[in-house]
Parts: structure tokens; sequence; C-alpha cells
């Protein structure tokens, strides 16, 4: 099942070697400018090689669109993106063709379908994402018209933690950071793995701004819950917090609590959703990104013919996948927001009526 | 929407204080023996009222079966469960109809919907996870059937974490608690808060034992994705963990990734999931409970007039909600576990062809 | 499966010899008044018994409301009703628990399932329509407050049509007839074949007025796509058409088509509905129920086993089931076209816009 | 929603005159060799201007696959297929970019969406049906490992109907005709038609041989609902029949019922399916399709001022659409049953277990 969302729904398609990866979003409200330097430059943000902390592998990342846009706008049927893929060295992977490199998807793949495309992990790899970030591109454009606005960026990186959290400056930090100060450290723990062929992990902080009170439905389809399931679908994510997560379980609920004044709630422990319900504050999420499985050192492993092998990756990776991954962490979060403003449209009689007499 | 799974798919419907609550449950091949016996002992795992360290509210939580079952066999018909409420005391609900209870779910369904069952929380109380726990009884009926487990147990509370697993002790303990000598403090913090009229959060610990390699669909219905959904749509749960979650930001990739022998993996850090996909190694799952909500300690708050008041709960209410929360986590985990099987066996032709083989 | 709809959503559940049947509807928006005493009337309106045309079999069809509804208003969260069963008679199906009756479910659900609830057909009887058309009343209260109409009649029996086409006379008649004139012969071919202990077919009208231009999606999701789905998934449907339908093959396109002029279409062969877009125009569906197979006439068969058998029925069946199928026919419109309608609320912008600003 | 399938699961894209036009298909059982040239061929069966009894509008379908497809054979992940616009006139459109064509889903679109892609009737071209033909070929590929076969002929054209069902030959006449003797007659018809700016409708005979009992789930995903679905949701489509459809609504039961015999069923009325659920036989079905709406007479309509204009139409459009659709069908036939099959695969527990012995 490569799509996700209910009424804001996108299907996904492609391999990080095959001719293109895209996507095809369904539900996109007609009446839209499709503004496409703006998901050109989304796709920018995410594409590989803008700095050593990244994968010295480059990818245009070029979107075009194929359908659902006249005239600039979007016209309610669905949009079409293709990225044809290029700078593929398929050549890298001939090696492994025939392994399994520890704690990536090749080993479930192969048995969950007997056949795997080794070339750059297929479907299983993080390339996936740029299709993501077109959509959520696409999401943002609609959440811009409504005046909500979502931001990302690093809070740690190998454990090292932001102290101040600054949005603005994640955008200009090379590393997303969210802290100026502590960034420093951060991009040293990268390169430090970085020059030991390793890898570290990270933790990415994404914030959604100026929601209406009621986005989320119950009880399965919760904003909490699908905005987890959207984190933890990113490539290496390995835990989600909303609001201070893990931390409430540690005080009591008086501290817990967030009071309510006539003017809006005192604090925001609950990140903004209450009982799966957008509660009008800040939405706050973090995902936890694991270190990439992807590092320089020789490793014990198998073959598909399970015998023993000694494995040492070829080619060139990310050492901190948590970096770009904070784009995709937007992407999904305005995807999510985007698909629930439409489901609260259904939310009370008063709305209907109110839309079918205009549509009278 | 108030339904979950894709082929094992069920809804649930009922409030705290309404005539009923239940679920139907679509998607449950024919031929499994119901032991109707078995699932009222897991509703009894989870109702309230079994020890001091729960709320003395006591519900009988009688499990009824309309359709589905003949002569004791699941006919692949939707099996429908009703639980008719009983022990309410709506009368406790009148001093806070027009207000919203800090932290809980009051506000948002108010102005989601304009309207609101106030009677105990209505749809939003955790009384809705008796039906769930219904519903992952009949998944389990499932995966007993194939050999495979889930259990859970406390992990933490109020900071104070188990340092042993044990989920046999688990089963005995009062508190659901892995960690025998551990459970004395985490029961005395429990205590300690409810004397203040204060409440805890806790960590739940969620195992699947024995699962077949390739569970899970790419790439967004992904098992550690729809598990972390799961999850978090359970009450008051605010964060997610899969494998070493979030210790596996802190660490290189060197030292997470689980080397493979022929023997098998090594470590399981991944928590039993590659690729959104099961390796076959044991499924760990971490969700964390935030405090209740619902102290007795007067708070801040306003009245559906935007008024601020002083707000102090009267009622019955667990200090701990993790304790119920983990036999809750069990049922999520096991409709997951047999949803992604049915979604499997369309994986291969292989399969396909012989099942249409044998259907001839 | 045993659901229906996209945001306005249903399940039902239930065998016609189990203890209950019933449904629980998801998407209800919050804000309407729940007419029970009118949920119940249209009830009787399908109920068994009421005529000799009719099966002899009484049954109450009380239905109650489990959950959704506070203070006679729906709530947002799902709707469950149950319909507990009385007057069975399971031992009148004794004889027939290991023989298919023929052109009846028993032998396909014997061999997908294999078991089934054979009392009364189980969970294939038509009683599981009683379901329907609860939801269907729900559904009904939702177009009443937006002055949509849903109304059916009886439009041939036996091959003997309607010349006139009179809603208001259907009400009225027990046939449920359009044309008052053809009435007496259309019931003389029902009381002729039950004489006999035969069965005969007939054509159901049902019309839809007052909708908005605009409802139904491209390309998968048309109303008269799904609309076709809901009708032919009624016990005994075997044809449906929109608007000039089956006539429209016959005739050149010069003729068949609507010209447009200010005041509207001139014509209506389109049945209301271009591109599987509802034009405004009345949305006219006809729905071919099969006669019976259930007859008192020996028949050949098989059993179990697969030995040759004769076959007689007994019990109570209607001699023409289109009759109380009408009824069903207006219950699945309804239902559809309040999907369509919530589903239309993300069509454009500016009503997403709109309700985004009421609900600040 | 421009999705179908519940397993077998396609979504399509793109519009007449823009840029490319194709589909993404998911649910593809890995391990399925992808005959590329039988896809093509499968397109040009339906391509127009195979002769003059189609339009003289030329265009390549040529399709290309970008992912999903390793080594020539399915791995699991969804298949995107792209075809590229050609041969597009849409000067010709410039002229009724402002108009409504009758009958046409041009005043539909307009309303519902406020914008319309006015070019060659944008997303509500049976272009699109191109698509589909590709997914269902896809489908065929499938069915083709089991068995089973699908196929499809005119039945009937302007009411000029078959008396022989010859499916062999439908393969070799240009009018897809089942019945060598009257295709003069119906071609006849056609081109004295085409002669008069005119058009004309006919029905499609679709047949699928060789399937299991058990195909189609109740209550509401039933076979004959959802190929009723499938064949509505076909542009210029009308009406569906299933078995005898229309003609059993005259007949007695006693007459229409399928009698049993230890050698199967010794009629087939039915259509093969009872209860919604495939039992063996043949499945039978009736499509039918209007005469186009596009005719070069002059006609009264309106334009989106809702003034009163004359118009006529230009450029190049088929006679009678029932030709290339029936190929359609066979599409839509095949990508329900590959999705029958996939859902039929958890309806029994034996069938569970069975793959799940093998994925181990």
């Amino acid at each position: 099942m490569d799509s996700f969302g209910y009424l804001f729904r996108f299907t996904t398609f492609g391999e990080s070697h095959g001719k293109a990866i895209g996507a095809v979003v369904d539900g996109v409200p007609a009446g839209l400018k499709i503004d496409l330097d703006f998901i050109q430059s989304e796709l920018d943000r995410r594409k590989p090689g803008k700095s050593k902390l990244e994968t010295a592998r480059k990818e245009d990342d070029k979107v075009e669109i194929l359908s659902g846009v006249f005239e600039g706008v979007s016209t309610g049927t669905p949009i079409a993106m293709v990225i044809f893929n290029s700078n593929q060295k398929s050549k890298d992977y001939e090696s492994v063709k025939d392994i399994f490199r520890p704690s990536h998807a090749d080993f479930t793949y192969w048995h969950k379908y007997g056949i795997r495309d080794y070339r750059g992990g297929g479907r299983s790899s993080a390339r996936e994402t740029a299709s993501r970030v077109a959509v959520g591109a696409i999401a943002k454009l609609i959440l811009r018209e409504l005046g909500i606005e979502v931001e990302s960026g690093i809070y740690s990186i190998a454990g090292i933690e932001a102290k101040e959290i600054d949005f603005d400056y994640a955008r200009k930090s090379e590393l997303n950071a969210l802290d100026k100060e502590v960034e420093k450290l951060q991009k040293e723990a990268i390169l430090d793995a970085k020059k030991d062929g390793d890898s570290v992990g990270g933790v990415v902080l994404t914030r959604v701004k100026n929601t209406p009170v009621g986005l989320g439905e119950p009880i399965y389809y919760k904003l909490d819950a699908i905005l987890a399931e959207a984190m933890m679908s990113i490539n290496a994510s390995k835990a989600v917090e909303i609001g201070n997560g893990v931390e409430s379980t540690k005080i009591r609920g008086s501290k817990n609590n967030d009071p309510i004044s006539p003017d809006g709630f005192l604090s925001n422990n609950s990140g903004g959703i209450l009982g799966g319900i957008s509660n009008g504050d800040e939405i706050i999420i973090k995902t936890h990104f694991k270190p990439t499985p992807s590092i320089f050192i020789e490793q014990d492993s198998i073959n598909i013919n399970a015998e023993a092998v000694k494995y040492k990756l070829q080619g060139r990776h990310d050492p901190c996948v948590a970096i770009r991954g904070s784009i995709v962490t937007e992407a999904m979060a305005s995807i999510v927001i985007a698909d629930m403003l439409l489901l609260n449209m259904g939310s009370k009689m008063d709305y209907l009526k109110r839309v079918y007499k205009e549509s009278k």
C-alpha cells in the first residue's frame, strides 16, 4: 500500500535506480494556484549534496507536473508529478546484490517478495521521500492560503540537544539546526562519525502554527495517531513524540496538565492536541531518526544463501539522515493537516448547510 | 472515523455513560473457534476496580456476541459485540457539563462538534478501550492458532524504570509490572500521587513473538507506522518507540546496527522491523502514557462561555492509566499483526496460486 | 466487507436468525436532530406482513439507538442501532441445512467459507436490508434539512409496466405502485404466482429531487457508478439503469442528448447525471429485481455431499421482493447522496476557506 | 477519487490534452512476469483510428513502465505506467471553451470545480480509459496464470441484437461483433448515423470463464455490485445487467432459478453470481452504452454566462463508443476479478494457516 491520506490522498511510486519516482495527488480542491517554483524549492531543500554533512551524491530532483493543473490552477483532478532519475551508479550495488546489509530493508524485502531491486535499495530507499516533499509542497500551498505554517529543525544530534528553539535560524543553517549555539557541536559529531566511516542519529522538531480547533477525527483517525503514523513511515524513524511526550511520563498530572484561561492555554505540554483533536495551540512533534545503517565499517552479515559474509559498504551516503529527514517531516505534517482540514468540513451540519447553499 | 485496520477491520461505538459500547469486527476468516470465555477474560484483565492502584469504579464489562458466530465458530461475516453500560454515576458530571477540564478532550470536542456528551467524557472516555480489548481478543485467537504471542507489561512509572524484563511476572502482578524488584517503588509512586489527589505517567512495553518475516506493507502501511498509529490512538498516549527508539538517536550506526549470522540477528535494536517489514525477530514497542489529567487538585480553567473558573474534579479515577493501558496495547498490537498477516497473503504470486488451487 | 460509503459510512451486522441485526453509522455531522419516530416509520414501511402481497412472517423491527445521540441530537460520533430478532422459526430450516436451495446464496457461502448459518439464509438473508433502511432514515434526515427528497415506487411487475409515474400514489399503495391504473394487473400477477407457489420479479423506480449540481467524484466514485453499486448490492437485484438507460442504446445521439436552455435542461434522458456528476435535474434510477428464488415448487438440487436431491421450500416468503425492495432503494439512494454531499465540500478552495473561517 | 479496487488497487491521472495520462497500480503480487508487449497489444485493441467505424483521430498510446518491475518481473511495489499524449489538436476546442456541450460533462465539471480543462473534455474524456486498459492488462496477466479468461464483444448496436454469441469471432471483427450474421446490419446502423453526423448506442457482453467459487465479499463488496460500479464508471455507460438481468424481472422464479445437479448448474440465469459471490459458472455482464453525445448536428445549449447558444461540434469523434468500450469492459472485469481473488485469500483460516506456514 503506497498511498496515504483520506481526502487529501496521494500515492507514490518508483525505485531509487529505476526510470523515475513520482506521486499522484488526489483530493486537491479546485482553484488552488499551483506554484511550481515553490514545489521545486522544497525539493531543493531536501536534495542531497548541499554540504559536506550530506552524501556527495548529487540528484537533480527536477519535478514535472503531468496532470491536474490548468493555466496554473488546480482543477480538482489528480495531480501527477514525476522526477526522472539521473546520476545513478547502479554498478556500485552489483557487489551487494546477494548480500543483506545489516539493519537495511534488504533482508525483509527479499523474504516478503522473493525478489528485490537491489540497486540503491530500490523502493526502500529514502529517495522515495522526494515524492513526499513534492506532495507536501502542494499541501503547504493549501495551508498557506489559510495562514497555517509548518516548520522544522534539528533538535538533537547524537544526543546533543538544542537549548534554544529558533525555527528561523534552522532555515538558514546547513544543518537545519534549531539552536545556533549547539550547532557547532552537532556538526562536529557528524563529521567525527563521517571520518570514522560511521553514522549518527538525530531528533527533529516539527511545529504547526495557527491551526483551528477541531482537526482530527475520533477515535481511529486522531490527529496525533496519524501524525505518528506519518512520521514513523519516514525512513530511519524509530520514535515519535507529541508535545512533551516521553517527558510527560516522568512528571505528575498537576504539572503536566495545561491550565486554560480566557486568553488560551497557559502551557502546551499537550503539544496542541487533546483527545486526538487540535486545540488551536502549536502542534509539536518530535521524530527520532536512528543513525543510518549505511556505514563504511566492516560488519557481519549473510547472503541470500544464508552463508556468513563480511560486508563493507561502498558508495555515497549521508552520515546523518535526520538533516534531510527534517524537510520530510514538514511535508508529512503538512499533508496530515491538509487532510484533516478537509475531513473537518463534515463535522457540523452548519458547515454542510453553508456549503450546500453556495453550491446551489 | 471510528474504524481501524484494512482487512481485519473493526468499528467501535458508544459513550462512557450511554446505553452501551461495542464493536463490529469485519474480516475475521471463517473457521475460527470463538472462545467467548477467553474474550471475557481479556476484558477482565482490563476492567477497573481490581486493586487500589486503580479507580474504585466497578464495571462489569460483560461482553455479548450478536452476530458472525455459528455453533461457536466464525462464519466470515461481521462479529458484533456489545457491552451494556452499568454502574454509571452520570450525576457526578452535572457539575462539569459547562466546564472544560484541563488537558481533557472536553474543549476540543465542544469546539469541533458544537455539542458534547459530557457524562464521563462521553466518546472520548477511555471506556472505549474495552471495545478494543474485545476485538483484540479475537485477533489473539487468530494469532494463537499460528503460534504468535503478544504480551505486555509496565516498563516504568513516574520515571522509575524496570531493570529486568519478565513478561511472565507481569501477568501475575497487580501492576502488570515487568520487574518484580522495582515494582514496589513503582507502586509507591502511584499511591503517593493518589494520596495527593494527583496522578503519574508510565511506559508500557509490548512484545510480539514468533512472527514470520514479511509483515508490513510498503511504504505507507509499514508495520512500525501502523503500530505507532495504533498505540498513539490509545487515550493518554503521547509517544511511541520501536526497538531501542529514542536511545538509537544517541549512539552510532556501528553500535546500533544488528549484525546478521546464519542463525539469525545478533542483536535486536531494530525491534524486529526493518524497512517497515517484520524481520522475524521479536517486535518491541514502547508506549508512553502521560499522567491522567483527572486529578483531585484545583485547577484553572474556563467554561463554555470562556469565563475563568476554578475546577476541582469529583468522581472516581485511575491515578495511573498506564496499568490498564498495558492491556490495551496488547489488543492493538494483536489487531495490527492479524491485519498484516492477512495483507501479506497477497505479497507473492506463489501464495495466490496456492490458495487458488485449493479454492477450486 | 460489510461497510459502505466514504464519509457517510456505515457497517451492518447480523444474521436472519441470530440475536440481532444492526448498523453503526459513522460520519453523521454533529447537530442533526435524530427523529427516532421517523427512523421507526421507515422501518415500518419495509417490514413484512403488511398485506397478502407479502410474506406472512411478522417482524417487529423495533430499532434501538445505542450511541452517538445526546439529548436527541447527533454528536458527530458513531450512531449504533440495533434490532433484536424475534418471531424466528429456525426449525423451519433444519430440513435445508445440508441442501443448497437453487439460486440462493447457500451454495456460494458454503464454498467460500466452509461453514454457513443456514437458518433463514443467515447473513445472506434480505433481513439485512432492515439495517440499511435504518441507516437510510438518518441519511434522509440530513437531506431533509437541505430540501432534498428521495422517493420510490414499483415501475413494473412481471413485465407489466407503469404508464403514469405518480410517486405520491406509491406512498398510499400497498404495492408501492407508481401507476394506479396498472396496479390491479400487477397485483394479479403477484397473487397468481403466489397461488402457484411461484414468484415474480419487478422493477423499482427511484427518484432524487432538488440536488445541487456537483455531486459525484471523478473518475471512480462517480455518482452513477456508486448508485449502481448501491442498488446492485440489494438482494435479488440483477440490473440497474440510470436515466433512460437500456432505452438509450436504441436511439440516436441527436434524440438522446438533453439540450440546455437558460432555464435548464430541456429533457432528462441523462437521469440527472453527466460525467458521473449530478447536473441538478432529477436523478432517475431503475433497479431490476429478479423473482425471488424462494418458491414452493419442487426443484432439482444437490446437498453438501454433492448428491442430487429434490427440494421443496417450506416456510413463509414474499412472492415478490421488489415491493419491499423499493423502500431499500430509497435508503441506499439517500445514503449515496448524503455521502456525496459531504465529499463535495472539498471540491473547491472557496468552500474550504469558508468553513475554515467559521471554525477559527 | 481517482482510485479503484481494494487490494489490487490503481489510481489514474491525466487529461485528454495534457502532457500525459497514466496509472499507478498497487497490490500486484511479486513474481508476476510483466509482459510489456501484451500490455501494449491490449492498448492497441482499444486505440482509435483502426477503422472507419471509429474516430479518425490517431493516438499512439505507447505505454512506458516507470517502476515496480525488475528484470521483467513484478517486485510487489507499485507499477507506474505513463502514456505521453500526442496528436492533440487543442485548437479544435477553442471555440467550445465557454460552451457546455449537451449531455457532456462540461456543465457538471464547471459547476463542481469552477474551472475546467476544456481541451478535448479534459479529465472527463474517454481517453482516460486507455489507462484502465493498461491496468487491466496487468490484471489479465495475473488471471492468465490461474487459467481465468475474460472476453467481450458487441451484443447490440442501435437495438440490433446478436442472435449467436461467438467471442472468438469478436476478436477478429473490426466491430468486436459477437454475431457474424447481424454484424453487417450493425455496421450499417453505425455508418448511417455517421453519414448524418449522428451517433448510435450499443450493448457489450463481457464474460469471465473459469473462476473459482467464492469471489465477492458480503454485503457491500459483492462481486455483482462492484462489477456494476466498474462498468457504470466507464464513459457513456448507462445500464448494467448481470446474467439475464432485465429479462429476469419478466419471468417467474420457477423459470429463472438455476437448478443444480452433481455436475453443476443446469442453467445460468444468475450470470455466475449468487448472493454476490461467484458460483463457478460463467460470469455474464451486459453494459449499455448510450450514443455518444458528440454529434455534428446543431443543438441548443448555453454558455458559461447562461446565455442561449447554438452549438455544432467540430473535430473527430467515434460514431459509436460501444466498440472501443468493449475493450474497456474487459479491463474493468479483469481488475475486479484480480481484486476479488486477493480478497478471497482471507476468507478461511485454512488459507491463512497454509500461507503462514510457507512464509515462515
